[in-house]
């Protein structure tokens, strides 16, 4: 495998677009890492994230809010900011900027222990 | 395990201090998610690193330099640059900015192949 490289902060929409971009950057066994780019969205009402495993979120640039199942306040989440949830942890992004792109860094490790 | 949550901009020193500090975010098998604040440091001249695993590594804030064996020229990193390090490839910092601290966030990923 050779050396990769990038910038989390390049080739950003201009303006608000109608889907999150979302771009791979790394997967091996058991870890993927993406690139997800908002630009308003927001996970639809009554929808919940629930995923087999754990994820590691960081807000790169731009602002959220994200709901957490069984949590009475959206947690706010600014540049630098990260959550780790667990597997099954149900939460939503409940706002994203609309005047400029949030761009977050997301890690999502599978699973695993002996097949 | 509970929802954990940080900033990887707070906590910083306000001036350069001896050492490097190395904060675990996240540790499960066959992962491990670091918090890294340079200032100033740099890998001692003649030593490289040499990991077992591929690491991602993202310069969060702050600006660095940092060279991969083999290549002629250093690679110049500021905010939201990231790479992609095999295991292996034997690679060296050599510049982190002094006069404010670089935050890294590097993600070691090693082996999971069956026991």
């Amino acid at each position: 495998m050779e050396v990769r490289s990038g910038s989390l902060k390049t080739g950003l929409p201009a303006r608000a677009i109608a889907d999150e971009l979302t771009e791979a950057l790394y997967q091996a066994p058991g870890v993927r890492i993406e690139r997800i780019v908002s630009t308003g969205q927001v996970t639809p009402e009554g929808q919940w994230y629930d995923q087999e495993s754990d994820e590691f979120v960081l807000v790169v640039t731009g602002a959220a809010r994200l709901l957490i199942e069984g949590e009475a306040q959206e947690r706010e989440l600014a540049s630098g900011d990260w959550l780790l949830l667990p597997a099954h942890c149900r939460h939503r992004v409940t706002w994203t900027e609309t005047d400029k792109p949030t761009v977050w860094l997301a890690m999502h490790f599978a699973s695993t222990g002996p097949a």
